[in-house]
């Protein structure tokens, strides 16, 4: 068993902290809007897998209240990523392993400078979740994770899969994390783009717009060079093959039927987007690699312009 | 002294007729929105360069009631291109001359289909010209206008230039009409696509955004790439000069202050966009000859998929 310390409790993070529980882990939850609905009623997990509830999950309101862990979930938005050291560091003793569940590129090597690369993996979780009413997530559709490691060590990989044994998470270990975040970026910048510059559509709207259709495919061709020139400047011998992750990340979308995208979500709702996460920082990657990418550029500006046009709340 | 039909006297058509009814022309406008309030009270117009009006214009409700003229001035929108035969046919005799005033590609050519080619010419207005209460139409700024002849006949240009001598116009022949078109299209495709996929905004706040001035840039260039190749098509000597354009673009929209490109006006005002005159046909040319144009296919799908969005009236 380990303790394991969930910040940022909204979907993502609840539901996982959740299944982590199921199998006997200590995780305790740091909870801002849904502490009292949770202290009162317990943790209340609607999934496709089945329904489960934690009726009385360890919850506390400021880190300091978790103290020390084994491992940290980083389940933050990404546009908090700079709170993310004030609410992780409490957590961590020498023992302490972290991992990044959040979106998008360079996240992980922020928590490296704070609190050194071993300790650091990235989760990358490919879900459909949503909250609920407080206290109560919903798990729409798939699940499975992905985690590297920022150093790509083989023997903490291992560590971290261990953690998972017995939870009913799908948990695969990448070698290379920074090929696995792109990858998801060959996911998440053709549709969470298009979904918002097109005006808020699903993912099978797209993919009906012979237009749409086609930017999306190039898009995920784009991002897989840059990708792949990112992995080279980085030393690392993992590459993409942007044909073949185009054709297949086309054809699992066609197979998810109506789907919103989170960055759509986010904007829709009128939260704040992580745009910098999921398109700047790859956009800034591939321009210093003299990379073209016309579709990320554009999606990117779009989805800036559009995102500071509309008050938006962090929540 | 030459007679003059204007069929579609919106606001450009009405503003130009207008210019050379001042000038002593016969100009006899088919009105539909305005008659009553052009017979009534005369057609006005409010101009930068001096107010100025027409008390008894010569009108027409049904292009039968013009009849052959010298002249024919096609201002339609581009989206009702169907329209046009039957509009402008019982104004065309033997000795008439179609000059086509309106945005986008490939309309000559519709035109040359109908009435032969020998008599169509291109006219591309470089205006801000809105319409204001029923019979008034607002000049706001610029004002030019560029004419072209669909075979480039130096001849039938100059018998065009002389049309305009004396009007307060100013009129410049282009001894390339497609080479024209394209360099318009440097402008138009770029501008009007980011001002309405950037959510509705004005030219100078597309400049002030580092990315989608940077977005509009690499539009331009790519737009004089893809004219380059369809000039080269056609057997045309003319070139655009992709830099200098570029340059030459972005630097005269700096200069125009706040600017709302005519497409993002008919988005946000809920008409017809002309997309298949200014995206459609500009991006199937350059993918027929295979030419690499990212930016307009991107913008030309998030348009014309915004479009069809929302509910749009034709007037």
């Amino acid at each position: 068993m380990s303790t394991v310390a969930v910040i940022g409790a909204g979907a993502v993070g609840s539901y996982y902290g959740a299944r982590l529980a199921q199998a006997g882990h200590d995780v305790r939850f740091l909870m801002r809007r849904d502490f009292d609905a949770v202290a009162a009623r317990g943790l209340r997990v609607r999934s496709k897998d089945g329904d489960f509830a934690l009726d009385r999950p360890a919850i506390a309101r400021r880190p300091e209240a978790i103290g020390p862990v084994d491992w940290v979930i980083c389940a933050l938005k990404a546009t908090a990523i700079e709170e993310a050291r004030a609410l992780v560091a409490p957590c961590v003793a020498d023992r302490t392993r972290v991992l990044v569940l959040m979106n998008g590129l360079g996240l992980e090597e922020r928590f490296a400078e704070w609190f050194g690369p071993a300790r650091v993996f990235g989760g990358l979780a490919f879900t459909c979740i949503n909250r609920g009413e407080p206290g109560e997530v919903h798990h729409l559709d798939y699940g499975p994770v992905t985690i590297g490691h920022l150093e790509d060590d083989p023997g903490a990989l291992a560590a971290a899969a261990t953690l998972w044994e017995g939870a009913a998470v799908e948990v695969t270990t990448s070698p290379s994390l920074l090929a696995a975040r792109w990858q998801k970026l060959c996911w998440n910048i053709p549709f969470n783009g298009l979904a918002v510059t097109a005006g808020g559509i699903t993912t099978d709207r797209i993919l009906a717009d012979p237009g749409l259709r086609a930017a999306a495919a190039a898009t995920i061709g784009e991002v897989a060079t840059a990708g792949n020139a990112d992995l080279a400047a980085h030393g690392e011998r993992a590459r993409l093959d942007p044909t073949g992750v185009t054709a297949a990340m086309i054809a699992a979308t066609d197979a998810m039927a109506v789907y919103r995208p989170s960055t759509m979500i986010d904007f829709v709702e009128g939260r704040a987007t992580e745009v910098d996460a999921i398109f700047g920082e790859p956009l800034r990657r591939a321009e210093a690699l003299g990379v073209a990418v016309p579709h990320i550029a554009l999606l990117t500006a779009l989805v800036r312009s559009l995102d500071a046009q509309r008050p938006s709340r962090r929540d």
